[in-house]
This record gives structure tokens, C-alpha cells and sequence, in this order.
């Protein structure tokens, strides 16, 4: 049986991926009088005089929804919101088994960003965070601005800011590898959607200062109808290069590719810099294979797939910025993204750093713990 | 340590009494790969191709979401929707513990009837059915109406039907040992909120006749400001009979109370037939403590609380009904609500019928089962 006849089987069998347990034994009527009524009134007299104390007294404290419309899923595109859940229960049961974070997913039967925020507001008195997900670009970014501004729990778009801080990560110690300064590094990004956007802005926020964005159209103009890569396009590509991607890559030290399969070649390459850093991170298939990326005269090599060295996963990141950011009760700040992204990049002893070892494997224990030590650091500075 | 203190002690240890867990090990890359990328994107594709599929892939087969407003919250009222979660949690351990379903908390930020539905629309997809839980009525009806007009998925308001249904299984084997007969019954109903309009109407639908309703300023009347009493004083009352509850309660034969505690007297009693039925459910303190009903003339005395004979409890109804509704995949219907009442009341033997046991212990094995399948068949016809 290949992978993909097993997952289907799978999941068939399991008819969902999570379960939501009671820690609770109610086996008598005593117990039931402590767990449910009379006794239930007494924490909620307490959350009614102080509603602090609902962190106290219930499971908002280490509980948050992962949400999404389905309108970019995977890469299966706008699939609506049942055909998400599976991918949806699967981040969840990702939260608990890397962070021990109960995560429920919610799936929204609407497109609209004013009745997505309004309906997250709504139902977040419960919550004690909000995991968006594989929201369509442009919307994503709005719908998680008005969320940050309106509510106290900590809200967190994955796509966006969980690539962008592995690839920070990522980059950190490549650079203790080729021992390149941040500040002279020309970076290529193909893709202007969530994630593109995210990673050139960490990038921008980390100090590199020559960053140039590609869509499908090529480098990114201040013409663009989507107002997030006009916004983009302004603090990006400083030298005012038009062109294609390959015009692009021209003297750059680093490609970044969160876009489309295969779309790169040796040549292509072969323009950049010595001691070039490729991730090329379209999945299934990568923008260019890694043993063509090496011909080309890279250095560096990621990809999204587990099956070649450096592989640039989310996982090692989201698990432990919920959990942090839990902790911390505030939103999640640029600082606190760059500290998680050094966490991650410190998971690697400098004894074990090299080209095939950049990034910590996603079962390596204590990444999650770390960086949510580290986003409680920063949140508290 | 009393019941108060232990019940504030232990939620405190628990912090939250339910836990959202993993029923897949995720310890392997493979693992990854088949309960998340890339192997998730096949039930995805075969839901999104068709939309059924979701129940044969996903949790939505199994979950309901327990949904409040917190505006009428156990006697504490409208204590809002973060002091509402330890009721809400609550009842989730009892879906769960009684009969296996996953249920989720919601509390809604909103007290707006169009808000609410809109929410709950909304948040759907992922949902195998919806349970209301402490919405202050008459907004609770117009909710319930819309929603199960608009969704697909079981719609169940617990306060409403819940109680009503287990008030119905108590009078099915009260009416088995006094041997009247139902459609010479005078009923009297105390309290005309979701409690008490619910009960009118099952008893309606059961055949019951002669139904009157109170609240505080004494019988119903066509002349109420709440649109939700003008209707059920509409239905009931066949004979127009006017005044207080001591005036509504000569010459009936059961008394129906979901009111305020010691609002009967045993000289209220004495007025009514001869074998009379008095549920007095007020909380923790009933309309008329058991041993003053006895002493004026009662036969059959049922109360909400577990340290009394024949407690009206409603966890023997909701998991069941919920379980049943879930396994049928329809809105719940009149017909499946007094065959759960039959269910729940054939759960005590002839033989071991009387007067101190015309219904189950909330522990009692098999409750949820045979509701469940009492609901499904009554679904099937």
C-alpha cells in the first residue's frame, strides 16, 4: 500500500484524529456534585467577581482554536471548510503531542473577513489563544491585524510566521557557516503570499536590508493590484531591479522559494554569489531539487520534505510560540519572533553545525520547551 | 473541606477539566507524513469531492460544540461567558463520561440573537451537532428555531428538553402506579421559562390536556410582554382559569416546579386530587421539601437533587439523545423526544416500580444506549 492509500485508510479508521477527554472521573454522585452542579457555581461566583480568574479555574489557560475558511489548504487551494478539517485536526494534534497544548480546530463556513474577525471575537471568551491557518493571502493579513488589535489573547497566523521564523532560523546559522554579515546579504523571495510576505518582513526586522520579492508576474512592483504586495514592494528591493526571477537571482546570497515546483535551474544558480543558500520549499516538489541546486554551486541546501538534510518545518516553531505565548498572555511581537528563531537556530551546537545540518530534526526534544522560554523572555523585556 | 471549598480546590488542581488529545502517536517522520502532510491531503480531496465524507474522515461524526451565552447560567444568571466555561466544561465531561461523544465548550461573546445564530452557523463545518446550554429565554427559543431551521446537524437546547424529557419519563411511571389516565390529568407548571415552556409542550405533544402555567405574577395570560408566554398561555389553560399558583394548584393532579425554592406549601398540596404528583425542582432548595409534600396528601415526590428519591436529573436524557441524534444525523423531532422519555422511563423494571423509584439512577448502566437507540429508531420512522 502506498502512502497516500494508507492515509486515506487511516483516516477512515480513526474518523478523527483528536478525542476531547474528561480529566475528570465521574463515577459517583459526589462526583458529579464537585465537577458539575452544585459545586461548578463556586468557580464561577470567583470568574464573575474577577474574570482573571478564569486562567485560573478553567481550561482557557493552555487552550487555543486552530481556525480556518479553507480557502488555502495545503496545496489544494480554496477546498471550503469541511474538506480543511482534516488538515486542520492534524496541526492539532501537532500542538498537543509537541507542546501538550489542547487545541481544538474550527472550521468557518465563510469567506468574509468582517464575519471571520467578528466570529473569532465572538467565541474567544474560552480561549486562550487563536492558531490561524491556511487563510488566503490578502486576507490572512487583515484578518490577523484586526485580531491582534481587538483581543488579549495572543492570535498567530502559522503560515506566515511559522515559515518565516524556521527560515530565520535557518538562515542564522548558515551564516555562522559562510560567515557572511546580514547587512550585505542580498535575498531572493519567490512567492508574495502569506508566507513569502511574513519571511521578508522577519528578514527586513532581522536587518537584512536588500530583499527582493517574485510573484509569477516576476519582481514585485509598486503596480500591484493586491494591496499586501504593493505594501511588500515598498520596503523591499531597494535597488529598484525589474525583471524575472532569473534577473533576480543575479549576485544574490540567498533564494528563498515558497512558491511553485521546479521553477529554478542549475543555471539559474550558477548567477548567484559564492557560498549561495538555497531553500527551496514548494512541496511536494521543490523549486529546484537539491542535487541540482549543489551542480549549480549552492552551498546551503533546505527544502520543506524530511527526506533531504535541512528540512525547513514549521513544527519546529508553532508548537512552542502557542506554548510561550500561553504562558506570556500577551500578543506575539516581532521580538518575540526573532527569539524563537534563535532558539531554533541554538537547538544546533556549533560542534554540530554544517551545510547538511542547519536546522534540529522535528523529534529532537526540547525545542518547544526553548523556544517557549524564549518567547517568555522576550515578552517579558 | 466543604462541597464549596473542595469544588473551588479541585477546579483550581484541574484548570480546566477537559483535555483535547491525540488519538494518532505522532513519534515518527512516517507518523507526520500520514496524519499530516503529505499524506492528510487524500481525505481532504475526497471530501472536498464529496462533502458527506466528512463524517467518514473526520471528528465531525463524533463532536458537538456546548454553546452559551453565559445570560442564564445555573441560578447564578447572566454571569457572562468566561464565568459560564466551568458549567460549560461540566457538561462536556458529562457527554463524554455518559456517552463517549466529544464536546467542546463555546461561550460567545454576544448576547444578540442574530450574533448567535450567525456564530453557530458559522463555526459548523467542523460540528457533528450543537448543544445550547444557558441562554436566557425567550431568546433561547428563537435561536433554537433558526438553527434548526438552518443547519443540517442535531440542534439540542439541554434546558429546555432535557428537563422536559425527564419530567415525562417521571409522569409515563407515575401515571403506571396511580393508573389515571392522561388525558384526564390537570397539570400545574411553576415557572414559564426554557424549563417551563418546554415541559408544556412535550405534555402537549403527549397528550396532556389541561395544562396552567405560572410564573411570579400568577397564571399565564394572553396579556404577556414576553412573546414566548403569550404563545404557550395560548396553548394551555383550556378552562381561562385566573389567579395565583395556590388557585391554579386546587384540584390538579400533578405539580410541575422549575420556579423558586418554598413557593408550595403542604396546605397547597391539600388542595390537590387525590394520588397527586409534585416534581419540585427548584435548586438546591425545591418549591416544597419532600417530607412536607408527603404530609399534604403527595403520592409520588420527585426533586432535582441526588439526596432525595427520584431525582429529575437531565444527564439521563442529553447524552443519549445527543448520541442518538449524532448516529441518525437529523434535526430532533417531537416523536424522538417522548420516545426518549419512554426509553429513560422502561429503564425501572415493572417489579421494581414504586412510589420512591419512577426513575433511574443517573449511574445506572445502559441509560445512554437505550436512549440512543430509542432516538435513532424513532428517527428511522
Amino acid at each position: 500500500m502506498d502512502m497516500r492509500e494508507k492515509a486515506l485508510k487511516e483516516h477512515e479508521l480513526w474518523r478523527g484524529k483528536l478525542e476531547i477527554k474528561s480529566k475528570v472521573k465521574v463515577n459517583t454522585s459526589e462526583d458529579l456534585a464537585i465537577a458539575y452542579t452544585p459545586g461548578v457555581a463556586e468557580p464561577c461566583k470567583e470568574i464573575e467577581k474577577d474574570i482573571e480568574n478564569v486562567y485560573k479555574y478553567t481550561m482557557k489557560s493552555n487552550t487555543i482554536a486552530v481556525v480556518t475558511d479553507g480557502s488555502a489548504v495545503l496545496g489544494l487551494g480554496d477546498i471550503g471548510p469541511e474538506a480543511a478539517l482534516p488538515v486542520m485536526e492534524g496541526k492539532c494534534v501537532l500542538f498537543k503531542e509537541f507542546a501538550d497544548i489542547d487545541a481544538f480546530p474550527i472550521c468557518l463556513d465563510t469567506n468574509d473577513v468582517d464575519e471571520i474577525v467578528n466570529t473569532i471575537k465572538i467565541i474567544s471568551p474560552g480561549l486562550g489563544g487563536v492558531n490561524l491557518e491556511d487563510i488566503s493571502a490578502p486576507r490572512c493579513f487583515e484578518i490577523e491585524r484586526r485580531l491582534k488589535q481587538d483581543l488579549k489573547i495572543p492570535v498567530f497566523h502559522d503560515d506566515q510566521h511559522g515559515t518565516a521564523i524556521i527560515v530565520l532560523a535557518g538562515i542564522m546559522n548558515s551564516l555562522k557557516i559562510i560567515k557572511k554579515q546580514k547587512e550585505n546579504l542580498k535575498v531572493v523571495i519567490s512567492g508574495a503570499g502569506s508566507a513569502g510576505i511574513a519571511i521578508a518582513k522577519i528578514l527586513l526586522n532581522f536587518g537584512i536590508k536588500n530583499i527582493i520579492l517574485t510573484d509569477r508576474k516576476g519582481i514585485l512592483t509598486q503596480m500591484e493590484d493586491n494591496w499586501a504586495k504593493r505594501e511588500i514592494a515598498d520596503m523591499t528591493n531597494p535597488e529598484k531591479i525589474q525583471g524575472d526571477l532569473s534577473e533576480a537571482l543575479i549576485n544574490s546570497d540567498i533564494f528563498i522559494g515558497v512558491s511553485a515546483p521546479g521553477i529554478v535551474t542549475k543555471e539559474m544558480i550558477e548567477t548567484m554569489n559564492k557560498d549561495a543558500i538555497v531553500f527551496a520549499m514548494a512541496n511536494p516538489v521543490p523549486e529546484i531539487m537539491p542535487e541540482e541546486a549543489k551542480a549549480g554551486g549552492a552551498r546551503i541546501i533546505g527544502t520543506g520534505r524530511s527526506d533531504f538534510p535541512n528540512q525547513v518545518n514549521n513544527v519546529l516553531a508553532f508548537p512552542g510560540i502557542l506554548k510561550g505565548a500561553l504562558k506570556a498572555r500577551t500578543q506575539i511581537t516581532e521580538e518575540m519572533k526573532i527569539a524563537a528563531a534563535k532558539a531554533i537556530a541554538e537547538m544546533i551546537p556549533e560542534e554540530e553545525l554544517n551545510e547538511e545540518n542547519i536546522l534540529p530534526k522535528a523529534f529532537k526534544p526540547g525545542i518547544a520547551e526553548n523556544v517557549a522560554n524564549a518567547v517568555i523572555n522576550a515578552a517579558e523585556k
